[in-house]
């Protein structure tokens, strides 16, 4: 759908938004239906092929308005209300397209936490399952949770919150974790007495898309009764492309999973995505861990809009890109590359110190022309070039490349030699 | 605005927004500003009088684009993508129509664990200033919290997930907590070893909309070093009107304030604020505790399309939508009403057992002509009605009490007498 159909489809959706509205009195407040009535009247899968709008909006009325409780009928007067005007729905339509990310905490970091504590919750019962004499204050006081030094900084946030202990495991040389390393600080905290209970993977860190190694780490944590939750905000997204799929192997002895298809889906943010291998682990403690919206119906939309070829060939596009602006920066030899690069993501830097590099994030900040953040890795300043916008094209790489270059020219001739 | 204006003006918006993704590279990716630039731009006041749509959105290229990092411009390299499409877009605009709640947890829930987790930390700094050979983990398992026995259910979960004693005070003959039933508990609490620091308390709770007494309630908790969080997720909006503002008095005891704008405050879900008293107590230690969508984009348009006259109008209707329901029922010697009408909800139940009221809502429920959803008062089945849709008028309030009385005569013709 591009921008002139959108235009037409939105005017649509607007009529039908306004008809709901106005006629919402017709339909009956209330659902006739029994739970999962869904299962038969959708496939089991996301359509290969595109399909189109109409068929689309003829399943609306179809499939979705007959299970629907209209919150908005004037004939409901169940628990509190819940608020709707035509300012905040407009609103809400700028808000969509800004599409901006209010930062502090992203949707994973809820994920990591719910998992995090089902996990307390488990080792808990399992403790004093043998040890009945123990208290749950003492247990509580002697788990301990691991996640790579590479791990998003709401892992730390979900320890802190859950009252456990937290240990960093130090990653390889592709910024991983290997299971000899995690092996080593388990087995040095079971001597002293405490007990590992937990294991955050990730699969793509944030700094620079690096894998943690499941295929090993997994049969440790079931081996030692570590929940192991996998984070993939980013690069879950690509998994629907078998030639990434090998990247998700190990998956198997996970005990949670967790991607965002808002970061690179095309579904428009806040949509993320968790699975659990048991779902008593979750959902008899604190059920599904979030007041939501009825967020699975931008999933639906844009499933069966783009259709799983559409879905892979903006995925395959965006790590093409991203292979293209390596080859730019490997063959320029005032620059070096600084991790492998999988996916959608580069890190690079210029060979140099890191206030040098420094100094070039800044000059790109201050022209505002492209917009990029820094990581660390290994205590080298670097930047990372991620492929982001839907509408990122070769052109848009080549000419970043060519003002990046252009800064870093500047930079360097004023250098002392 | 009605429908035919949303037509509209919805039309006008996805124009707009389609303006808006198509010349997104014409705009600087990243904005030239500091933060605060808009505290000169926007008023201090939510107007009173509703302005005009040609003016909010001039408003919108002024005020608000100024200060955009633009996530969808292909110029934007920085984090990870944001996904956005035209699909996800339709599926926004229709879900913020059907607006319907996913339930199992609110955003009021998360306010609440927020503030009692940041309530946890600080009692862990207090005693271990004093006691410094203190242990967290001794301390934590020391910790209790409090609320009302009438309090929702996320308070409960809240001390489950910080893990730390909830202890619920019982309430009076309003279902109100007072001072005098927490105070006791506290003393109780206290000689045997424990650490009271926290007390959750409901202004206008789930079953009947009762306010606990915090003029009294606010000074015992800053007596006793105890964090006092107020739920006010329904309630909240009506503190709008000078009217309802006596229940909110006490408030200057608080450390933490919560309510759901998307309740009561015509803001489409989800929606939810929180105040707190020294922001440092939540910011130092986890942030603002949400990934959040640009949602105070709908509160602006609401404001400002509404003005403050509008939402006080709604409240008030809604108020006198409920008091005429509850003349209807208590002109009707069948029926007895349960709970003081403070506000938009009346709990009612026909005099008789509880077994008979649930055969009535099952009726009720049966026949999909309304939808309501009941509480238990004092081991009483009871029926809540909820003014809820914005559209609500006084015919729909008419013809529910008819249905409700046809319905309930078919059924006691049908008791044995």
């Amino acid at each position: 759908m591009d921008a002139a159909e959108f235009r037409r489809r939105g005017k649509e959706m607007v009529d039908y938004v306004a008809d709901y509205l106005e006629k919402i009195e017709e339909r009956p407040v209330y659902p006739d239906l029994e739970p999962g009535y869904l299962r038969d009247l959708i496939p089991t899968e996301a359509p290969c092929e595109p399909e189109s709008f109409e068929d689309l909006m003829q399943d609306v009325e179809r499939v979705i308005m007959p299970g629907i409780t209209h919150w908005h009928s004037p004939n409901f007067f169940a628990y509190f209300p819940a608020a709707s005007s035509y300012p905040a729905m407009l609103a809400d339509m700028l808000c969509g397209a800004i599409g901006c990310i209010g930062f502090s905490w992203s949707t994973a970091s809820e994920a990591t936490l719910m998992s995090l504590l089902a996990a307390r919750c488990k080792a808990v019962r399992r403790v004093q399952a043998v040890e009945s004499e123990r208290s749950e204050s003492d247990v509580l006081s002697k788990l301990v949770a691991y996640t790579s030094d590479q791990a998003h900084s709401s892992v730390e946030r979900a320890a802190l919150i859950g009252a456990v202990m937290m240990r960093k495991v130090p990653t390889d040389e592709h910024f991983a974790v290997r299971e000899e390393m995690l092996k080593k600080m388990v087995e040095e905290d079971k001597a002293a007495g405490l007990i590992p209970f937990y294991f955050c993977a990730t699969l793509g860190t944030t700094p620079s898309c690096a894998f943690d190694h499941i295929t090993k780490l997994g049969p440790l944590c079931n081996k030692e009764n570590m929940w192991m939750h996998i984070d993939a905000a980013y690069a879950g997204s690509a998994f629907i492309c078998p030639e990434f799929r090998p990247l998700l192997n190990g998956i198997e002895y996970a005990d949670s999973f967790n991607f965002n298809p808002h970061k690179w889906l095309l579904i428009n943010f806040d949509c993320s995505t968790m699975w659990v291998k048991k779902r008593t682990d979750i959902i008899g403690h604190w059920q599904i861990p979030l007041g939501r919206r009825f967020r699975s119906l931008k999933m639906w939309f844009v499933f069966r809009l783009y259709g799983l070829k559409g879905l892979q060939a903006h995925i395959r596009k965006q790590v093409a890109l991203a292979k293209e602006f390596e080859s730019l920066v490997q063959a320029d030899n005032r620059f070096e590359i600084c991790a492998e690069v999988i996916l959608g993501l580069v890190c690079f830097r210029l060979k140099g110190s890191n206030e040098l590099n420094q100094n070039l994030l800044k000059r790109i900040t201050k022209s505002r022309e492209i917009h990029l953040v820094p990581c660390q890795l290994s205590g080298r300043f670097v930047l990372r070039f991620a492929i982001c916008a839907r509408t990122t094209e070769s052109r848009h790489i080549q000419r970043a490349w060519r003002h990046i270059t252009q800064l870093a020219f500047e930079l360097l001739q004023e250098q002392p030699h």
